[in-house]
């Protein structure tokens, strides 16, 4: 599958995700977790920060080094429209906040999945930005230089390629490696029924 | 205090709850946790999947073996109506979603109560079914066969029977033994003013 | 500045809080969580129980005797109007309920910020109180004498001394230090926009 067809796949299943629980679907299709060459649900820690906030894209990764904020504005100058940045660090500082749900927004990324904290709630609610963090605090990393953008990053257990397919609704998120988006995605589509909540096989 | 009787104090309770936090009075009740024999309020981790579902009812336990889902099912075939389910696990994977929520409304389960996570949260919403997990993830348990049912179950630190009474709202969970029900409840129930907050003795 | 000076710049605080996300600005200003003489912002552990109920007063303290009551309600009888409650104590009790609540309500006091679990969650959330807490539980600590009032007091890792500016949101909770205060907050204060959600700066 080519870069343009699997960012077409998360197009379309961007636009089946509300009102559904799909990110399940996709977890029991990767084989519970089973896998050793990445991808895989988050484990629970990671919480929308909002809810009925549902996204699909190719991710953009950032590696922040320490607490400092520099890899995570420059995934914001390459990421393209219809991505999904996903950014690593510690979980005691917020990596995300006002500024760069602005930045993101303008750029048409459809959400951010931080490792780290989220700050400024009252302004991504009201902007309608998709965030999805392991908490929220009103300390911030620093606007220093460092880190790594487009690398291979480990978030929650889970190894992220940039690439990959990240989808994310009110279960959490489920990462589909580029390579197994083909198999998966379609015959998911293709099942989906129009009505809500369709009955599901487990649990 | 007969099976029946116990049944229908758990009813009675069961509609006594909304708009009330009595869990808290049955914690201060059951003596601040320092029972040694079972029963008390489960710890801060166990939190209602969505707020204003209180319920009450006796427990049918299902102690799952590893990641399994097999112990949740039998637990279902057997769970009478306006009982509450307690079910063992780990906190790391989904033991219940929307296909044993359906279950459980058709049997007339009131509320699971899970050590494990919950999947499927938008269609529990919808169907309206009280849910008190420790988290929630897409990565559901295995649908293999293990575990046990109608077992003693320690869940969070708390000792749980088979026919314990189980009252949850959003506040948490409290496990009343069943052989202290009649000694606990009834008086509650009669103390109980006709508004919403009556003043409380602590804190 | 005076005590009444103070006083009156955490009230003009308090008017600005709603809407905005004043607590990621002022733990910026605070200089990233550096300061080892007292201050900062609380860790994400700490979570208003319920959202969009901003709070910035004067903190009195209270420190429990293990999972003694005594301090909360020695604190209450001298919390004046405006203050806020900064109280101690371990994660798996609750220090704060209905009871407590009222009293506050009854003395002005604004808010509570605990290290430990509150409940009565029902009755605080009619009663439109401000609590940011670590957990919820129904379990509640003893009506016991013991413990200390107005002391200096670390709440998670953040050291806060009676009379600091103790200001939350649905960020958090950020603690500004009095002798801190006269620098930080009136230069906030002059540049707030009128509109909402102001561009930030970090991050």
């Amino acid at each position: 599958m080519t870069d343009p067809e699997l960012a077409a796949l998360a197009d379309e299943l961007h636009r089946a995700l509300p009102g559904r629980d799909l990110t399940c679907d996709l977890s029991d299709a990767l084989g519970h977790g089973e896998s050793q060459d990445g991808g895989g649900a988050l484990p629970p820690g990671f919480r929308p920060l909002h809810s009925r906030r549902p996204f699909a894209g190719l991710a953009v990764t950032a590696s922040p080094q320490d607490t400092e904020l520099g890899a995570v504005y420059a995934a914001l100058d390459l990421a393209p429209a219809g991505s999904v940045l996903v950014i690593g660090g510690p979980a005691t500082h917020a990596f995300w906040g006002e500024r760069t749900t602005r930045a993101a927004l303008g750029r048409g990324v459809r959400a951010a999945v931080l490792a780290g904290a989220c700050r400024d709630v009252s302004a991504v609610h009201h902007l309608g930005f998709a965030v999805v963090c392991s908490g929220v605090t009103p300390l911030a990393g620093r606007r220093r230089e460092g880190g790594a953008v487009q690398v291979p990053l480990a978030v929650g257990g889970v190894l992220v390629y940039p690439g990959d397919l990240v989808v994310g609704d009110d279960n959490g998120v489920v990462v589909v490696p580029a390579r197994r988006a083909a198999e998966i995605v379609p015959a998911l589509l293709r099942a989906l029924p129009s009505a809500l909540s369709p009955d599901r096989s487990t649990p």
